[in-house]
């Protein structure tokens, strides 16, 4: 008899569960010298947070028909290097920002040296995580799957996102041209969020040992997800504020902030974001395993109201 | 035939070349997006240096039998982990240093935000390096051989030695007790420094195929020399500040910097450093290749003269 097919709900919630006992298990005792970094990387993780990158990967690794308890600590390095991407982006030379999930930012509790050592920690040990000894997975396949998601995390992945952000916000002057401005705003998009998401589908599916087939529909599926996610931002910002704040998409670009709406319009953005989630779900019900959340997960994350 | 031993100076400088032309040929082109980071990731990397990590992994590697044509790219990498270590080092909210071997630090050319992301992009990048696919090497070999070396540099290795350092400068108050304040700079010194040179020597080592009994003997070889090269430093700080800037021992101890001679006399001192060259020798002798360079090495790292 196969088990009950549990709600989306339910299924996120059981997976968040795991992830997060994971990280408390696997992250190091705040009582280890030097106490402050590894209270900090504690303090860092453990702040709540939806845990989509371990989720999607686990999710994954499970329409791939793998048993994911032996994958957990390697699941739950992405949150690791999610995480540290969050306390640096936070850092006052970055964005300097103060709280975060409605808690004080680490380096405003710990001081900002620590605040650099704690990202710098957190990204190191994510690769800690993913080397280390499986039970039944062949060497091979995880230096694969580990090398991938470092790749999707360097400076033409997720940190080439996070520059050209801030070099994108920082720029006084900007091209009027509107083709240059949607190319910087999908490099932005593509790689600060992105690649990593995508990466996360794909280290699922690769550790679960998929056909290459799979893996390229995991990597199609993860790059649409990605991509209409941002839109999805964009749109609930453009929305939210409108209503609430009276801001307006021209205000938005006067500001410096590129987005889809104020690119291309809010209808235009819709449509995009649409087509994109239908590029997901079809390549998501080309894994045909029988615990398949992931099209559920791709309209989950594109379906939000503000 | 075998080929005529280079002298140690000779074996050095070629190394070094292999490191230096392997680093300029496998970062990323300036003009790669965003230009900004890999410009400065270049600039951080190609200042100079020894090379030291890299060359110690080539000559355990070499006197393990192997050749090292095929594993430079990996040995390169642990060059990568050095200097973000020393970007990072050397931000504002660290040491905030303007220069370094004579030029200013990559912060100071680049800004501080991106001074952060170069060190982060050269961490990342050094697990992209060691994970790439390696002709004739066995991947559950090469996992192993990132995964120690991850283990070396995370909180409980070199990022926790560089947080006990900062502690240590900064604390207000010290204890008078002096077998405390020796554990606190053993744990600077075998973390900050010791663990990335002693992963290096392994490294080269396990990517050899070398045995377990030879593996321990370059363990010790590398903790070994990477605690003579600190106490040597140390000495060379006292007999160099004693000579030329009349500073004293008791006096580095009054600003807050813990050493050696400050802690346990400068004959005693010199008495550690040569007992510790000894077991590094005595080590590196257990590696019976014939192309072994350890030894000679062990004894340049510590015979050095301001």
């Amino acid at each position: 008899m196969t088990p009950q097919r549990e709600s989306l709900q339910q299924y996120l919630a059981s997976r968040r569960k795991l992830v997060d006992e994971t990280l408390d298990r696997e992250l190091t005792a705040p009582a280890t010298a030097p106490q402050s970094i590894h209270e900090a990387m504690r303090y860092a993780v453990l702040g709540g947070g939806k845990r989509i990158r371990p989720v999607m990967a686990m999710a994954a690794a499970e329409a791939c028909g793998a048993a994911i308890e032996p994958l957990l600590k390697a699941f739950a390095a992405l949150e690791l290097i999610h995480t540290y991407s969050l306390v640096h982006d936070d850092l006052p030379a970055l964005d300097n920002d103060d709280l975060r999930r409605g808690r004080k930012t680490t380096h405003v509790v710990f001081g900002e040296a620590l605040g650099i050592l704690t990202g710098d920690a957190l990204l190191t040990e994510a690769f800690v995580w993913m080397a280390a000894p499986i039970a039944g997975i062949d060497a091979a396949r995880q230096l694969r799957a580990l090398r991938q998601v470092a790749v999707a995390v360097d400076s033409k992945g997720m940190i080439g996102g996070q520059v050209a952000d801030i070099e994108s916000e920082r720029a006084q002057e900007r091209s009027a041209d509107g083709e240059m401005l949607m190319r910087q705003l999908e490099f932005i998009h593509e790689n600060k969020t992105g690649k990593l998401l995508t990466a996360a589908a794909v280290f699922g599916g690769i550790l679960a040992g998929a056909s290459d087939q799979k893996l390229a529909a995991l990597h199609r599926y993860g790059h649409a997800t990605g991509l209409a996610f941002q839109i999805v931002d964009d749109l609930l910002d453009v929305e939210g504020s409108s209503a609430a704040l009276g801001k307006t998409a021209g205000k938005d670009v006067a500001q410096g902030k590129l987005t889809y709406p104020s690119l291309i319009g809010v209808e235009r953005a819709r449509e995009e974001a649409a087509r994109l989630l239908q590029v997901a779900v079809d390549n998501a019900d080309m894994i045909a395993g029988p615990l398949n959340y992931l099209a559920d997960i791709a309209r989950y994350i594109c379906e939000r109201r503000s």
